[in-house]
């Protein structure tokens, strides 16, 4: 599409943010006060906060409570504009981005568009694994699974049973282990009682890990608490093993191991999702943007990257920081102040980041958190943990609304054991691998 | 597909439900202590609360709030089966239910299909207008709407700005009603924040009703208010006139008036949704089955039918019951009895509709309502009709939690005049009527 995109001009310096993450909505909230105009570009007109996507996808929360509008969450903000759009490229030299609803003028560019599912090239694994980027996979994976089991009623042959009632999760790091813990919770406290027709025996829960151990980059201490949690809760984890291949119906693993399953959940690494037009060499490593202590990308004066998608080396971080939240948020909060010193002449502040550790649920009472506070480490397990990590979470919820809800539903969920929100509504993934045979000849009228 | 359904032989008497609307739903509980295998066949595996459905159309309430999963709703009862299905033709002789997972046996047949949007033939509008008969239909709409407003945001053609901001809704039923006065509180209240950028007076609510009045069916008091209502919250109410044809584009009404609109909601009329194999004598107007006092489908012995699909001709009612929840509701309760009666060789008992009056919200502290209580009817309007109105609606959800969670929602929006769940995620409607111009010459970039 041609033409400009129609937006006021304020005679300000225009702000640009391409995505709206925890990088990009800090950074947006952090210029309020600054005289610039600031224009969101999002593909999604909501925030969604991607930490807790698992428990929509297990019926856990609605998608209504971890998402935050824009317009909503910035909307007493003057100086926020928000185009619903994707960008398309960037013309550095112009100081235009070319979007899907025209070309928009920048005076500062700013991305944080994040990463994506990384599948290391292997188109088939891909096209067939499930993702748990967005709140639409996550929808989409709360009623594949739902739907699953009502298509599991009808059959009687064992191999195809167990294709609709057997999950594979390929990664064990916050992500795989959070989703293993949380099928886990289903099967022994939701299911029963909703599919009595089944038996849940049949139900396995296959978490495959690349390394010798889960939650790389936590504590010795967690990584050994979160594997004996979950096996205690009948997860089956794999070590030192990889997905070689999966088609839809048979994952092989590096160890030969064959597991059948309709459903594989990709949760094994992420890259970056760089928006076309910049100079090759400003990419490093896993599709990330270099930067600089102040995340401006090398070689260029006003275009910055935050979060995800920005490779900033430093003598603590060597390869980057983690490709989680926190360093996001905090660079986005940097650097709406250190635009706000550039416009009034001031050096910019270096980024430095503040680690507070990390932390991972696994189920009821279980958890593990490596808690970092004035210079000391501290590792939690069980319920304390578990306690600190869900008060952690809500309080990072984006708004009141949404930590009110989220927090009653929790204890609602903790005091009834149950999971409420197990309906399909929209698109169901159809069945890999396959149609599922109708078990007419072993049918019971 | 051929083959027989998978379930258990319980040797008891087997009831088969089609459909779980208020009347099916009611049944089935209604069943709890019979001695009988209770089969509930539904294409969804939620129970919709439909008279909340323009609620969660128009951002106000979550999906997740107005549905109940009948495995949790029934989860305890233990002679209830669930399949989810759909029925394609019922063979009455051999007693058996063609389903798209197989055949089912059935001793006793109910059929609780409901009601669908009636276009009178109108293929062209039944292609171009939205309905609000399902929680799919409620965020579609949601969707479009929202995408509306984001897509105007570029527009600077008068006329085709009005396409997206304009809504056109026929029928002046209580969905009608209250889906007008949603909009005009969206306009009143969210989108001035939201869309800073446009211009609200361009958002104009047409409210097409082929009647002299407003709520057929109410008062002449409720109908006179509702009217008042909704002018004073510049709704464009438009009485004795019909929407003759409708392009995805122009409406045109019977007056010649045309309006334009990329948003015709279609409230104007149900019909009902029978199954194929029962003999056409048993059909009678509105594609409703003739039964008994008994809800006994004309003409056959073990087949019943409920609610909206039933045409149960009364002294009181001689065109059949409202297409409303309650008589659903009271013929559900009663049916249930009844058949315990029957395997108990008892006599069944006729039904009697409790009217309890009706209802209708119009918006913050504007409602109507004609209750009925002890043989006297009131006339409520503004604040306590609105209290009534959200008390009966609130205590006639389904479990707890929605209850909490919905009361909740309506206190948190009544105290921020807020709709908080304006995201849009998954599936939006097409841009109707041909593609928006791209505003290339009058953009400012």
């Amino acid at each position: 599409m041609d033409g400009l995109t129609k937006i006021d001009d304020l005679g300000q310096p225009r702000v640009v943010i391409v995505g709206g993450g925890f990088g990009g909505l800090a950074l947006a909230q952090s210029l309020a006060n600054v005289p610039v105009q600031v224009v969101l570009i999002d593909k999604h007109n909501y925030h969604a906060f991607q930490p807790l996507l698992y428990q929509v996808a297990t019926a856990g929360l609605a998608a209504d409570n971890i998402v935050a509008p824009f317009r909503k969450a910035l909307g007493k903000q003057k100086n926020f504009y928000f185009r619903l759009a994707e960008v398309q490229s960037i013309d550095a030299t112009a100081q235009v981005v070319e979007t899907t609803i025209g070309l928009l003028r920048y005076d500062y560019l700013v991305l944080a568009t994040g990463a994506t599912s990384n599948f290391f090239g292997d188109a088939v694994m891909e096209q067939n694994a499930v993702t748990l980027k967005s709140v639409s996979d996550a929808l989409e994976l709360r009623n594949t699974l739902l739907a699953n089991f009502e298509q599991a009623l009808q059959l009687g042959d064992r191999e195809q049973l167990n294709s609709l009632l057997d999950f594979v999760i390929v990664g064990g790091g916050p992500t795989g282990v959070e989703m293993a813990g949380a099928l886990s919770e289903l099967r022994a406290h939701v299911f029963p009682q909703d599919y009595r027709e089944l038996d849940l025996k049949q139900m396995d829960i296959h978490l495959v890990q690349s390394g010798p151990v889960l939650l790389k980059g936590m504590s010795a201490k967690a990584s050994a608490q979160s594997l004996a949690d979950l096996k205690a809760m009948g997860v089956e984890v794999w070590l030192d093993a990889k997905v070689k291949s999966y088609d839809g119906y048979t994952a092989t693993l590096s160890t030969g191991q064959k597991l059948i399953t309709r459903t594989l959940i990709w949760a094994a690494g992420v890259t970056g999702a760089p928006v076309a037009g910049l100079d090759p060499a400003s990419m490093g490593p896993g599709k990330r943007y270099f930067v600089d202590e102040h995340n401006r990308v090398a070689g260029y004066e006003n275009v910055f990257a935050l979060g995800d998608i920005a490779l900033m080396k430093t003598t603590a971080h060597p390869d980057g920081h983690p490709q989680v939240a926190q360093p996001a948020l905090q660079q986005g909060r940097l650097l709406g102040r250190n635009i706000a010193r550039l416009l009034g002449g001031e050096l910019m502040q270096p980024f430095h980041y503040d680690d507070k550790g990390s932390m991972a649920t696994i189920g009821r009472n279980r958890a593990v958190a490596d808690v970092k506070f004035f210079g000391h480490e501290f590792h939690l397990s069980g319920l304390l943990a578990w306690l600190a990590w869900s008060l952690v979470h809500v309080l990072a919820l984006v708004n009141y609304r949404s930590r009110i809800a989220v927090a009653f539903t929790w204890a609602w969920n903790y005091w009834s054991r149950d999971k409420g929100l197990r309906y399909i509504i929209g698109r169901i993934k159809p069945l890999l691998g396959g149609s599922v045979d109708t078990p007419a000849g072993k049918a019971i009228v």
